[in-house]
């Protein structure tokens, strides 16, 4: 592994990370799309893959700008975090309880996302890579608003589904 | 697997998994706070340690409150993420720069906890389990607080240290 001497080295690191991560992710989402039974969950995935092809070329201009090769690393955090979500797919549930459960997992996603983009910007803003940090400043913003979307369309619809497949509160208080 | 026929299945399943996650992290934090350099971080790694254990008492009584077994389940997500900050760990790096890459790999966690006990403590809501949502909210808040606490910490003192161990900015622009 290449020494971390430099902020400037971190920030390599980090991209070379979230761009592997951008990578598993949209391999991901139409699997996820397909296993999603509620309509808005269905698009909200097809909507985010659309959103992460975008969000793959953004980093690759920030690559470039920064003079270094377009290159991933293994990201063994969103390989863990999809492994989970794969598991819950494949698991015995009634349909709006996968729902809820899917979206627990991209949520997830979207806060490793959230937490590496939130850096990402913050070490380019620091070592003065004003283009670089606005690029990573608008994924941010589109992953906190795609988290939000999915608490929305969680409390609109789905939990109540799937808390109606449910018992309901008999076990406690 | 235990089949996912409720939202109470699935309150428990992620229960179950953050337990065993908040295990994990009590294992990883001790290391993280002798890795790091800086003081306000090793300080803060170790207070979120003892924070930790509160949450992990709290997380026991909301499967009491739920008539449930204490008992997690293997969370293959962070293991994934303690696995990436080992690694980053094991680097070699300048100092400065080890602090600002374990503040990265710290929020990545707080943030895999800020999605968890997001979604748990929706479905405790929706449920009408009361006192078992108003625990998962204390520990939510806390999570949302020891992140932006990193963010203080690295935007104060870390990043500026690990910015100057480099180059600065001139590769772009």
């Amino acid at each position: 592994m290449a020494k971390l001497s430099s902020l400037d080295d971190l920030l390599v690191h980090e991209l070379q990370d979230i761009y592997n991560a951008e990578g598993q992710i949209l391999k991901a989402l139409p699997k996820m799309a397909k296993a999603a039974t509620h309509p808005d969950l269905k698009a909200a995935f097809d909507e985010h893959r659309v959103q992460t092809e975008g969000q793959v070329r953004r980093l690759e201009q920030v690559f470039k700008l920064l003079g270094h090769p377009v290159k991933g690393k293994k990201c063994e955090g969103m390989a863990g975090l999809l492994d989970e979500g794969k598991k819950t797919m494949e698991q015995d549930a009634d349909p709006a309880v996968l729902d809820a459960a899917l979206i627990a997992a991209a949520q997830k996603v979207e806060h490793y996302e959230i937490a590496s983009y939130g850096c990402l910007r913050t070490y380019a803003e620091m070592l003065g890579y004003t283009q670089a940090a606005q690029l990573l400043q608008q994924t941010l913003e589109e992953e906190e608003a795609a988290d939000k979307k999915l608490t929305e369309i969680g409390e609109s619809g789905v939990n109540q589904a799937a808390s109606a497949a449910g018992v309901g509160a008999d076990e406690e208080e």
